[in-house]
């Protein structure tokens, strides 16, 4: 174990190389009781803050918050909603449709020729008028998924037409950040896409307008326990005569840094993804929020996020977000740094038994046992992810995290 | 050699523990890159900032600022300048005098006991009538320095005759940081005073009223080139029959945290400060900024700062400042975590000879060569700290930092 000496002869200390991955996991946990709370809540503003009150009390500690009221006055809200709305609007405007066989674009995935290993997979696009882009997303399925999430500033170019709908910027935000946004996206799915856990380098105003978007969020500070780690990039390629998907490697290979955490693990998979990620799973609980029609999520930037959706009466979920630039300063460099820090801790299985556990995020709780009790005491049989049936999982997270106090096992 | 390892076993790489060293080294650097400047350089704003500007573009990128025209328009300007002015108005008013036989107080000097190591000297403090404290100031020499520097919110408690002469704060920078000051502090000195390096957890805005302050500037990123370390604290004790000083260790022990870097060194032991601190002195240049009288300088908060001063006509250096409470937030957390990290340089003293140098501080170039030539060839003879004459000193620097590119020999 190699030791730092510090200070002059008279005050050397030995100061081992464990203790800075121990600087690091309490890094986690002071932010969160400096700042972020404890344990862990979104802000919910009833009505959009001041300029200065969001530059200062969101935007420079970094700090989500929930907004009310910010977007009550946009027709979109009581417009969009209808599909008939939509269709008669936007017609046969030719659109960016997302097609992927799980609802997961951008998503780790089975290697396509090395099953036991991981590759990233992009969804197949396909450009169609858009009426026939809504019935594809209306019509999905647990084996397609169609989703309208182009991202690429396409509110502002595909669907122009729905522009009069709401702002073209937020105001406020606007205002505090000194810009106009960088890109405006649109967003149009089902209950069946989930977004995987990334950042973005970017301030964003997240604006759901029917159905409801569920965020898990957990600050830049967390960088390790995201596992991020480099994956050959695939692209799913959807063949329209037998509707079935293939997985092709992109040529010459490319690698995209991704989060290896997946929050939400299949039953039989939950104590393999505990002993593999066991800062992610022993760590303080990630921030859970529920965004619905009418509200506006502040996610900061770098701030990791994985998205879930549910749909409205029409099986819809729309929303629209307002990318703004963020500012590379201080807080950006000394992300870097921090994340240019190795930390590898030392696996203990015993620490990842799966006990009991209670969730914020369907309100039933679980009952104690070990993991073959899962199936048979729980109130709410969808304790873990069951892709079928549609119906929202509980999180599954060791007890000890729910306060937010962090339990981290040993390293 | 210890090694870290990340990933998984495909994408496991060696990380040396020197590469930890070397990111802090990054760090520095890039912050300069990203945010403050490279070479160093602080803005300087013809009128001040609105309130958004200050948050946006100096508060949240914790990114120092001079500001004129702030102050213009405040009575003691024009007053404080005259002695006859101040003597009037504060008259027999009980005031804290600071004395030491140097002017350095709160800074390291010899142990009283052990002299081959330092300790925390602070200054004796004296209670006298406002005309003789200032007598007492302006009487000061090189065996003996008052300095009327209380600190403690001293403006609103001792010096509240002159409070009208200006604000009670600065408006705009209440507005941004959504608070009044939590402290206004008075400053009346000489040029004989210095105050070391040191961080304050305030945001801090520095007006002079008269005379200049020069201060150097290094971000929080840049701890580790501070050798902060702990001394056992004493204090001066002042002698009226004899009119000397002893120096007194605080019982019980207390220890103080403190920088232990002298940016100007004595000619005569310029090459041991270089080899006892090259990260401060082969790393990147610190900030020079003098404020002179009408000039207000936004000194963010956790920014290590030495100052020193040049008198007006009648000998008087006067400054007022105004601390207002910093958030304690990511940035804060961040540098916490940055602390807590040890960094111990392996020392090359060949890597740490003067030569060749340049500095902004008088605008005297200096001439190359080792450092016998150095008193013969410059053409400001003073380029070595030499406090009996009162003139201002170049600072003691390396070549290649002068454009802030990081040198920073062999750790």
């Amino acid at each position: 174990m190699l030791t730092y000496t510090v200070g002059s002869s008279k005050q050397r200390q030995k100061v081992s190389t464990m203790e800075v991955e121990e600087k690091i996991q309490n890094l986690w946990q002071e932010l969160r009781d400096l700042s972020l709370g404890n344990p862990p809540k979104v802000d919910h503003l009833r009505t959009p803050p001041t300029p200065l009150q969001f530059l200062r009390d969101y935007v420079n500690p970094n700090k989500p918050c929930l907004i009310s009221a910010a977007t009550h006055h946009w027709p979109a809200l009581s417009l969009w909603p209808s599909t008939s709305y939509l269709w008669d609007t936007l017609s046969s405007t030719p659109v960016s449709l997302h097609l992927t066989p799980t609802g997961r674009a951008d998503s780790l995935t089975p290697h396509p020729t090395s099953p036991s290993s991981l590759c990233f997979a992009s969804a197949h696009v396909q450009t169609l008028p858009f009426e026939q882009a809504l019935d594809r997303v209306l019509e999905s399925d647990s084996k397609q998924v169609s989703y309208l999430q182009e991202q690429n500033d396409c509110f502002r170019a595909e669907y122009g037409a729905l522009s009069r709908d709401c702002e073209e910027d937020i105001p406020w935000a606007s205002e505090a950040l000194g810009c106009r946004p960088e890109a405006v996206n649109l967003w149009i799915g089902n209950h069946f896409s989930e977004t995987s856990f990334h950042k973005d380098h970017y301030e964003n105003l997240y604006a759901v307008v029917t159905g409801e978007k569920h965020f898990l969020l957990l600050p830049p500070t967390d960088f390790h326990r995201m596992y991020v780690r480099e994956y050959p990039a695939a692209r799913y390629q959807y063949h329209q005569d037998t509707g079935e998907f293939t997985l092709e490697l992109e040529d010459p290979i490319r690698v995209v840094p991704w989060s290896s955490v997946d929050p939400y693990p299949l039953h039989e998979e939950i104590q393999r993804e505990f002993d593999k990620f066991p800062l992610y799973f022993d760590g303080p609980k990630p921030f859970e929020v529920t965004v619905k029609a009418g509200e506006m999520l502040y996610l900061p930037s770098m701030w990791f996020h994985h998205v879930r959706q549910s749909p409205d009466n029409s099986g819809l979920t729309i929303a629209i977000n307002y990318w703004y630039d963020m500012r590379f300063d201080i807080k950006y460099a000394y992300f870097n740094f921090l994340q240019s820090i190795p930390h590898s801790p030392r696996k203990d299985p015993a620490s990842c038994k799966v006990i009991n556990l209670e969730s914020s995020f369907s309100g039933s709780a679980c009952n104690s046992g070990d993991e073959s009790d899962i199936t048979e005491s729980l109130p709410n049989p969808n304790n873990v992810r069951d892709d079928s049936d549609g119906e929202m999982d509980e999180l599954c997270y060791k007890p000890d995290c729910i306060s937010g106090v962090s339990q981290l096992g040993i390293f």
